[in-house]
């Protein structure tokens, strides 16, 4: 076998790095090798365990590769002969490539806690038939403690109780959930709402250990003393790089011992790219390797990969971190830095903030309450970071921000945003939050 | 009576650019005059015929005045004194002045067609007590004719018919409905919902007279012989500058008869400004005067007019136009240029479009198709124009749309997107609809 073109691993980046390959080089032929025979859908995955329901409805569709030629291998790439530009599998196959791309993804971060090999005690693997137990496993469990309350663990904690009489405790080290996404009025509000709505809340603390008799877990030990019952627990505390194949072949690695990779996404190895949660992926504000992890981050890199395989086209902008997330159907969308972050980076900020309902007249039906909260560095005015929480517009309204973080535009152009509103869809131009929010910071700018 | 500033007008432009002077200048005192003892939503008007149901529903509350320090007066403005800054009213009031800002707003355009003076011809007045004359006269009505598919004769064909037994036809001179603000695609989608939906659309053809007995409307004659029976019609065809007080007061006009303003919204008097749909609109794209009304343009030259009043602190960058409408639940939603109108302007062009449903898995709740058409420059790739239509998460996606029009961002840059997804919200990363239409744009700029 040869291929002008070959991608290991076939998630968001593989086979965005793939799409892009094929319409940027129409010509040339491409091979995706995947270890799973089916990926879900990363982002998803807290959705099969309620408004979705099973692990086969939450599938990428093979389509998506067939529909734009490319060809793939369901099979493990074990090594890489670099010289001879060979890969081998698992199963014994070779195949030549003129180019590789790795977007061969991550795994989820076990802690060294004593217990954590327990029965019952799962991570969250992009991996269907683990993903199938879990559930089953869920069905059956009236205790569950999820460990992290980032957005996986949010997820999990507002899915599972759907359908299913399960009580539900979140542990979190840090003093709120989501408290790396959001600042502290997004944070509560989550806070809120998840207690408001059944779930156990405890932050600041840390698992000391998983106990139980027969290897089950029974009980999760806080730092305290504190005592939780558990017949299941879900460990949602990140995931780190899945550079083994890389690190085999002799590729550099960085600082996060992902795949180091230059700003045209190429490896140390001239022939081989690498995008995805496998990377080290650069900051678009320090421009240094940050530890961020999205599908959405992965399908940008991969865009620049795919298009570069064959000469220079794009060059990595750097990570800004655009994600979102629902929870009891309140949506939470961030962008860029929090005021925490950009403080702790030595930028000097400004806030602003507003809130109203998302329609105009507020009696139209659907509306509901959204705020927007902008950060801004002192005293450019130039816009750091934005949250959006409230109504699910905010779903899109978090990339118009990001949009304009990414063109580095300042408050007081937001100020002057040229914003399309509509009575069923959107806050009126009077009141709408982004541009008011910008105002807010104006003012103090000037102050 | 003395102030430091007097609006006239209390609409969208009037309220914002007071709001804007209160933030920017606090200690200023700030009087808004208006004529209208009510102020009509201005975009919800259509909805007041069907979701709102009643004008009193579709007010913009006095109490954005009260919050904002803005003291308000029920009146018309009739004379400008600009030697001694003076306003007088007609009810014989005088007040003082040390700056002025005109925001008299528009007026529909009337016209000239044999017996559109007859009773039951109606045009769209943001005035409360007219326009609840025409929902009594409406909900008597049985055959309605629109004339003018463009935004508000399609929202209005779409609205009057919800709990309402009333027989609708569209007449649009243009070969489709919405033809200023959509290419092809979106314009036949709107055309099948309103059929679908049992509208009746004819375009291509102009109202020739308007007959019946008693002085009453009776029928609608077309440029081709036709005859539609009616007993109400709606005149929906655009409104004009409302540019008289200005006219008498001797400050300049431009091409469209509307008040010129610099681009810090500065009448031809130097302590008079104006903004909102009675000023010459500068265009994003051509530098030049255009006849875009819209409340967003408005609040943004309002925004601009606000804060200069006391000193240059804001220009205006030309009105891109951003607008979005609802459909039958359908959302339609544009921002820049038209690819016809582009070339028009004699840039050359490359489009790019990707649909797909709004949800991942597409089995997500809540899932609809959106379909994303962008229009750039060749051979820039500068992003000109995007059009959103389909679910009603396009309401707010238009915004990143505009975002990256405002910022001249190319098809390249678009292609690098820093999307926010997540399955409840948005399509997946992989699909997202804004990126792959410009992947499309880019593909065609460097075929």
């Amino acid at each position: 076998m040869a291929y002008d073109v070959i991608i290991v691993g076939g998630s968001a980046a593989g086979i965005t790095a793939g799409i892009t390959c094929r319409r940027h080089y129409p010509g040339k032929s491409v091979l995706l090798i995947r270890a799973a025979k089916q990926v879900p859908i990363p982002c998803g995955i807290p959705y099969i365990y309620g408004t979705v329901g099973s692990p086969e409805k939450n599938l990428i569709p093979d389509a998506v590769l067939e529909k734009n030629g490319i060809e793939f291998l369901v099979d493990e790439v074990e090594d890489i002969d670099r010289e001879a530009r060979v890969v081998r599998t698992r199963s014994g196959k070779t195949a030549e490539y003129d180019k590789l791309v790795l977007a061969t993804g991550s795994q989820p971060v076990v802690p060294p806690i004593p217990g954590v090999d327990r029965e019952n005690v799962y991570t969250i693997r992009k991996d269907v038939p683990y993903l199938a137990q879990l559930k089953e496993r869920m069905d059956v469990s009236k205790n569950l403690v999820i460990v992290g309350g980032g957005f996986i663990g949010v997820e999990f904690a507002d899915e599972c109780r759907k359908g299913r009489d399960i009580s539900v405790t979140i542990v979190e080290m840090l003093p709120m959930c989501l408290a790396i996404a959001f600042d502290e009025g997004a944070c509560s509000t989550v806070e809120e709402i998840l207690t408001g709505s059944g779930v156990k809340v405890l932050t600041g603390t840390k698992v000391s250990s998983f106990e139980g008799a027969d290897g089950k877990v029974e009980k999760v030990m806080l730092a305290g003393g504190q005592e939780i019952p558990a017949d299941l627990v879900i460990l949602a505390i990140g995931a780190g790089p899945n550079a083994a194949l890389a690190k085999k072949a002799g590729l550099e690695l960085g600082p996060h011992k992902a795949i180091q990779v230059d700003r045209h996404m190429r490896t140390s190895d001239e022939n081989i790219f690498a995008c995805g949660d496998c990377v080290e992926t650069l900051s678009f504000f320090t421009g240094k390797s940050t530890a961020l992890k999205l599908a959405s981050i992965s399908t940008m890199q991969a865009r620049i990969a795919g298009a570069n395989l064959f000469g220079n086209r794009r060059e990595n902008p750097g990570a800004i971190g655009v994600y979102s997330t629902v929870v009891n159907g309140k949506c939470f969308a961030t962008a860029g830095l929090t005021e925490g972050a950009a403080r702790e980076m030595g930028y000097e900020v400004v806030t602003g903030e507003a809130g109203g309902p998302n329609r105009h007249p507020g009696g139209m039906p659907g509306a509901q309450d959204l705020t927007v909260r902008l950060i801004c560095e002192k005293p450019s005015g130039r816009l750091l970071g934005g949250q959006v929480y409230g109504a699910e517009s905010g779903g899109e309204l978090i990339n118009a921000v990001g949009a304009c973080i990414s063109t580095r535009l300042t408050a007081d152009a937001l100020a002057l945003f040229q914003l399309g509103t509509h009575p069923a869809l959107t806050a009126s131009p009077i009141a709408y939050q982004l541009v008011n929010a910008a105002e807010q910071a104006v003012k103090q700018l000037h102050a």
